[in-house]
């Protein structure tokens, strides 16, 4: 069923509108070409609703939002909708700023996302209210372990159930969560960290596979967090002692270029909870 | 001819000035001095009439045009005029919204171009009037085959002489026309469209040829175009089977800066008509 | 001393809040990851108050400067000032346009700066006022060689004095100067020079060095300059014949993810002056 995701990507070629930030915005595009999508990326108040008309998905990323970016974000998003199109938000930095996390509440508020994927933070921050007030499920935990996964899973579950997106959160174990279902995936490798936009670069990819997979939402996030960790096992095989993260960003982004169906099927590591 | 032009940007380091998109900006700065060139960056109003004014050549690119960006383009393109720069126009995503098709007719009333780069689509959408009138010329072909050749480059030789501009149409076949001369160019490899950018680094690359051999406009722009296109072949055959779009990228960068004037006539692949 | 320098960056994995340009961006992140350190990158006026006062240092580069992003860059300055947080100016164009040479002087007025780091002509630009009236210090070298460098230090220190920071001028030969000390530092290659953004990567790896040794400023500043060089010496001697500056930017991170405090201590080529 993943393999058969990555195929449909490959195959339909989605065309995906960013409107992303500035930092990692380079490494999204090549992303998306590697896995098979085509990037387009288009953030004037002018020019998003006639560019988020002809792409297959939408992928907001708030990572250096701004002013002028925000409006953009939300008309994009409202368009999107009214098409039908899979909309992914990354909320970057939610709970570390006002403003980012205001703006991710507000995105959500007014946009009908399909997926929300973020780190544990992030999707705290935005599902439990900000500030000092936490409310009831102020418990969750901050980090994914065998001890807390069940719990932040049901946590993930409300959030989706009260947003109708499929929420994924990435950390060394990742989750993918939706009202009935949820993947505990164990791909990927620490150094992915030592990259900056590893999380960004899946969000973008993750976009491509909901784009040509609208029907099977849960296994399109599945099958995306899967491949990207799978590429970073695969990439960190490969490093020599001289190698650093430079080198590792681009070997990952090699992977994921080459990375096949069959590949994906075998390398896949996860469960159903 | 085209390695005299490749020694004169090496000999002469033109500065460029570039008013570009905020996703390949970074290739587009390491490919200017891979060829021997020069980039500086600059889009604030305030900004772009002092460091337009200090450099050689211009690079419009809409690839992320906004509304704070496109006063500073116009206005960066009527100083480039007035000091006598060459001036370049890559119209992003022309005909893909109204924004960019209007904007790109806007910077081509207002501004003198030098060189206007494009792919097929593009330069149709800026030649043939925008929307569903598509007017006479409306059968000119959505690519460039051997049946379709001279009608394209009838095509551009009108849309030169209305412009003033050298019009550079590239893709798997690749046309340099200017109102008495055309060039044909074979150099290049599929893989390029795998790398988000190529188009900006042409066109950015092409920006320092035309600054530095301000006499030979399409020579200049041909020699761009066969040395992109041949260091797109040189990397792809140092491609290993692990290897995927990142390094591809690297080693085309890699070929330009160690690209000489010899291996350019050499492996020039092209015809005039 | 230096060595002492580097692990205090890998022990306390600073946080750096970036304002800087888009060209360069993602290979300062990279760096600041490759160093030890943790990169956030936040321009918008309501966005960079919380963002910066998470952090443990701030990198002002004005590479790419605009009207909305000078007001951040004067409000976050003035918060981390506040809160004691280190702060780096780099002024890149200083000098070369009025807007970049008017904005930075601002910046040095409003903001307590912890270093000034930028090449001869930029400070220079700062340090004796603009225009075509070059006041007393006008006959200050315009490169540091073995004949100017005592008047560039003592230029230099007077600058230190009337700013507060420390000046760090890159070049051939690199200069770290307090009120009561001058490192000269001879490490380095002549080929950083064909990447875009060595400086700029500097400066965000200084920032992290500053903001992990508050108490140790010059040596912090010496010890990123030596680190930088040593790497860029490092990664040329592993540059194969067929690779260019786009692989030279790979290693140069490469080199820094892997430098440690021994080989810092054994490779740096300093004196006192």
């Amino acid at each position: 069923m993943l393999g058969e995701m990555l195929e449909n990507v490959r195959k339909n070629v989605p065309l995906v509108h960013n409107i992303t930030n500035y930092v990692t915005v380079n490494d999204c595009a090549n992303v998306l070409l590697a896995c098979g999508g085509s990037p387009i990326m288009s953030d004037d108040i002018d020019d998003v609703r006639d560019i988020t008309a002809i792409c297959t998905a939408l992928n907001i990323n708030i990572g250096t939002l701004n002013k002028h970016t925000i409006p953009s974000m939300l008309e994009a998003g409202k368009i999107s909708n009214s098409l039908n199109h899979p909309v992914l938000l990354d909320p970057v930095g939610a709970g570390a700023s006002r403003l980012r996390t205001e703006t991710a509440k507000r995105l959500i508020d007014e946009i009908d996302f399909t997926v929300i994927r973020g780190n544990i933070s992030e999707i705290k921050a935005l599902a439990l209210g900000g500030g000092t007030t936490k409310g009831v499920d102020a418990d969750v935990a901050d980090s994914v372990t065998e001890e807390t996964i069940d719990s932040v899973i049901s946590f993930a579950r409300e959030f989706s159930k009260s947003t109708g997106a499929v929420i994924v959160i990435t950390g060394a174990t990742d989750l993918v969560v939706s009202p009935e279902k949820a993947y505990v995936i164990k791909n990927g490798n620490p150094m992915m960290s030592k990259i900056t936009g590893t999380g960004c670069m899946l969000s973008a990819m993750m976009s491509a596979y909901i784009g040509a997979n609208p029907d099977n939402i849960p296994e399109a996030c599945a099958a995306a967090v899967c491949a990207m960790g799978l590429c970073g096992e695969k990439a960190f095989d490969r490093l020599g002692e001289k190698d650093g993260n430079s080198t590792y960003r681009n070997m990952l982004i090699d992977e994921i270029y080459n990375l096949d169906a069959q590949t994906l099927r075998k390398g896949a590591k996860y469960e159903m909870r």
